[in-house]
This record gives structure tokens, C-alpha cells and sequence, in this order.
């Protein structure tokens, strides 16, 4: 399963790409940032990230979109702008026919560190680990798009798994989840 | 000059084309409202108001897009929606290489009744008076939508006629100015 993660942001738009499989390495294809000029009107902004993304998309050709789920919660002067660039990640993949999937920060967090409130370090370096990179990945919301694609092969690959499991009863499940399991 | 309003929300978008020019009545072309069900996940709501956003911009060919700025201050619970729904409505417009407009709701409310604090009924009551309709639009985005039109109709006639002003010292704007000021 290949899967384009996703860090929505108005000023860098972090994007991952990894690829992987129940019991085996993972292995990432692509890192990135798409960037818009904080001078540049929110409309040609929008439609940078759409450019951008659009680009990832055609490179990488993913089975499915992770985004990072926006909470009103945050920071209230960038809320807006991350909602609104998670917007286009959103109907980018949608329009292709891609499922997108939104994992919370700490589910992402819980996923590649094993603690839901682990800091921003702490991902990068699980991040590093699990993908074998020679240099952790730059700037953080680069990390966080690989964090995401990691948490959605992990996670998604178990429900994928529990639904085999399901359909065919015979199907061993247990070796596998411990095997891949961070 | 034809103007498509956009009130943005997630579950009613509101949608209204005017058309006017300084001096001249107003005229409204069309009005109405893209929803979307609330039981649909996110992507696949901001895919159904792409698709409908697309089908108004196709149909009346509007010289530029006026759409509700919106802010975090507000409902909390529907502020991520709305965020969402506007960067679909400013990223339609912007590839087709239209202008995007934003106006608050209160300059909207002062443009069209003359104060910035106007309720919803207010609103809908000099709508409807402006464009001569038999029957006050419905729903209130509707309206909204509407009112965002003829208020970008008005404010953006008088910077282009500043601008034109500018530009050739000779024109007569103070007459115009009042002729088609509510």
C-alpha cells in the first residue's frame, strides 16, 4: 500500500509518500514541503497547494490520502489557513477517486513513538528509525506527512486485516500484527 | 458587471449572481443554495460543492467571485466547515482566473442596509427590495449570498471608479458616487 500523508498548512503543506506492507519494511518513496508566499492573497495560495499537490499525486500515484485532522482547538491565527489547505488536500484526492483518511495528532503521535503526546523531536526520530533514513527529514511538517502515510499503513493495514480476518476465518492474524507493530 | 456571491457553509452553501454597473439597477440572475448531506464524510461533501460551485460559475459566467471572509471567533462547531467550504469556492474561482473577493459580514450588513450590525431579517428585507423581487430569497444563505453581491457591486464600482479617477483626471465621480449608494 502506498500512501501519500498529508500535513495541511497554508505557509508549508508538508508531503510524504511511503509505501508498505503487513510484516514488511517500510520504505519511503518521497518527502517534501509545498510552500506559498505568505505575501501572496489566500485564493492564489489555495490554488498553489492544489498545483502542488496535484504534482505529488501524478508522481507517486497513491492508494490512498492521510491528512492530518484539523481541530478548532488550535492555534487560533493558523486554524484557518490549516483547515482551509486541508480543504484542497482533501478534494484533490477525493476528485481522483483516492479515499482520504484523517488521523488526529495523536493518534499519529501514538503510532510511530508509542505516546500519543510525544514531541516533535521524538516523531522525527521515530520517523528517521522506521524509514531507515540516512538524515531526519526537514522541516517538521515534512516529518509529520511521513508520520501520518506510517500511522495510516499501520493502522489501516490492521483494520484491513481484522476485515480478511473476518471474511476468512482461517487467515492468521496475530504473527502478523506483532511482527509490524512499532 | 456580474457578480457570484458565495455565502460558504458546509451544509448550505449559498449561491447569488447579480449583475450591475454604477448608476444602473441591479438585477439578480439567479439565486439558490448547494447542500450537502450532513451523513457524508468531509471530502466527499467539499467534491459535492466543487461540482455545484462549478455548475453556477458554468452557467452565468460571473466577472468575479464575492465570497464572506470568514473568522475562527466564530461558532467553534461550524467554523472548520465553513474555513473548508470557502477555500472550494476560492479555489474554483481562482483557476478559472477570476478575481476573489472577501467582505465581512459586516460590511456586507452596512453595504446593503446601512448598518453593520443588521440582523439576518433585515438583511433579507433590502435584498429583496434592491433587486425588485417579488419574494424574499430563501434560506437566509441565500440572501446572504445575494447581499454579498450587491455589496461587492457597490464597493468595488467605487474603487474602480477611483482607480479610473485616478487614471484620467477629467472623469466626474462625485455625482455618480451618490446616484447609486443605498
Amino acid at each position: 500500500m502506498r500512501v501519500l500523508g498529508v500535513d495541511p498548512g497554508l505557509t508549508r503543506c508538508g508531503v510524504g509518500v511511503v509505501e508498505g506492507a503487513p510484516g514488511r519494511p517500510l520504505r519511503m518513496l518521497g518527502v517534501g514541503v509545498v510552500r506559498t508566499p505568505a505575501e501572496d492573497e489566500v485564493p492564489r495560495r489555495l490554488l498553489a497547494i492544489e498545483d502542488g499537490l496535484e504534482r505529488w499525486l501524478d508522481e507517486h500515484r497513491p492508494d490512498l490520502v492521510a491528512i492530518e485532522r484539523v481541530f478548532a482547538q488550535h492555534n487560533v491565527s493558523t486554524v484557518m489557513g490549516t483547515a482551509q489547505a486541508s480543504a484542497v488536500a482533501m478534494l484533490c484526492a477525493t476528485r481522483r477517486g483516492l479515499p482520504v483518511v484523517l488521523h488526529t495528532p495523536s493518534e499519529v503521535k501514538a503510532a510511530v513513538t508509542g505516546s500519543g503526546r510525544a514531541d516533535k523531536a521524538q516523531v522525527t526520530t521515530m520517523v528517521t528509525r522506521l524509514l531507515r533514513l540516512a538524515e531526519p527529514p526537514k522541516p517538521a511538517d515534512a516529518a509529520d506527512a511521513l508520520a501520518l502515510a506510517i500511522c495510516h499503513i499501520w493502522r489501516g493495514s490492521a483494520d484491513g486485516r481484522i476485515a480478511a480476518a473476518l471474511a476468512n476465518r482461517t487467515t492468521p492474524t496475530t504473527k502478523a500484527s506483532k511482527e509490524y507493530r512499532p
